[in-house]
């Protein structure tokens, strides 16, 4: 393996002792771990999996993540998939690297931040997902939009929508009054809802809105769902 | 406040001082945090919310969680909703007490145990919980089960099951030899199913199955869904 790496080139070695991700630049998922990276300002080596052919679904990648997704991050021997749980390791093994995603030091607080993290996961990704299918993703595949599911979903969003509005009328962002990874959690759906007409149910809500157009406008997310610097970074990783 | 927790009785400052818990005793999410209490050997004033007559969606209870949901921990003037996420919280302030449901000084290890963690909210809960709501749950509350969207879900659940199978091949549990809160995640759902014909998805898969009955086994789950443990804790702390 060494003998293999050393022939790669000078880049081989950063590869090896460096992040492995595969992904897709224009995955939600994907973007959701991109975003820790570019917040902690670190490199990654970028392996692209096409999900527009169905490239994740082939044995090859299967023999990688047996679940048919991206992304998965290497990190020498470990092999991480889900993008919240690779998002808190990057968080966890850096801890001390830029902005503070996660109090690791006060259990209260920590208990706070987990808690909007997991309301993320069964309260908002929910809707925000089968939103974001019917009127982001199946148009893309040319698949159309069934409307029916759009207008018998979006109640349930609001429903969330609304006990988002009354904490941001509190809390400049969900669990604190500083950005962490629960806020991070919900840039992905959010960012292809903006191209939608559920962009108004965030508009609506004047803390909502607040709250999304300043996370919205973070450098590091700004990055994160930019295609070209995925694909820049595999650019500069293999010249 | 005080002058009224000392008029309560000798209880009175325990409970202060103690976990408030709301919940019902036949809850599966309610069941996952009572697991993490016993598994640590921890007392709590148990607060019923019934949920059959539906008090989780009045106004009295929507002011403690507007998503009108049980378990809702109180510890203190911390209010934690999410039931994974106050187990989380329980196993990070008593790391040294009882079992260790999670490995908080190696992250290469943590973010395997947060991998699987994530693997039960996304993968496994979905399907589970759409089985466990048709055939254990609508029939409670006198609802016909819906034999389209069973036969219909089951196959998700094989699929995941499947990984679960090669998994447990290589490994006691899921995220390592030893048992972790990834594993405790999914008693809920498991206990439910175990009582319907799901049943035989887990038991067709031997190594599911022994780990199945492994989890299941464990003093503290028995504890955790078993109703009469609920009302004794109510009992102890009232008399």
């Amino acid at each position: 393996m060494m003998m293999m790496s050393i022939s790669n080139g000078p880049f081989a070695l950063a590869h090896e002792e460096g992040y492995k991700l595969y992904g897709f630049p224009y995955s939600a998922s994907t973007w959701r771990v991109l975003a820790v990276l570019h917040e902690k300002g670190l490199s990654y080596y970028p392996i692209t999996v096409n999900l527009r052919t169905g490239e994740q679904k082939k044995p090859s990648f299967l023999s990688i993540n047996p679940f048919g997704q991206v992304p998965v991050l290497l990190d020498g021997h470990l092999k991480l998939t889900e993008s919240r749980a690779i998002a808190l390791y990057i968080e966890n093994s850096h801890r001390s690297r830029g902005p503070k995603l996660l109090n690791h030091k006060n259990y209260n607080k920590m208990g706070t931040e987990t808690m909007w993290m997991y309301i993320e996961s069964f309260e908002f990704d929910p809707p925000a997902t089968i939103l974001t299918f019917e009127q982001a993703i199946k148009p893309l595949t040319g698949l159309k939009t069934d409307y029916k599911v759009v207008n018998e979903t979006e109640p349930e969003l609001e429903k969330v929508l609304d006990v988002y509005e009354e904490r941001l009328k509190k809390s400049r962002f969900l669990a604190r009054n500083r950005f962490t990874m629960a806020d991070l959690f919900h840039l992905p759906n959010i960012q292809y809802l903006m191209n939608t007409t559920t962009k108004r149910l965030f508009e609506n809500r004047p803390n909502v809105h607040r709250w999304v157009s300043e996370i919205m406008a973070r450098p590091a997310w700004k990055k994160a769902c930019d295609p070209n610097a995925w694909y820049d970074m595999k650019n500069n990783n293999e010249n």
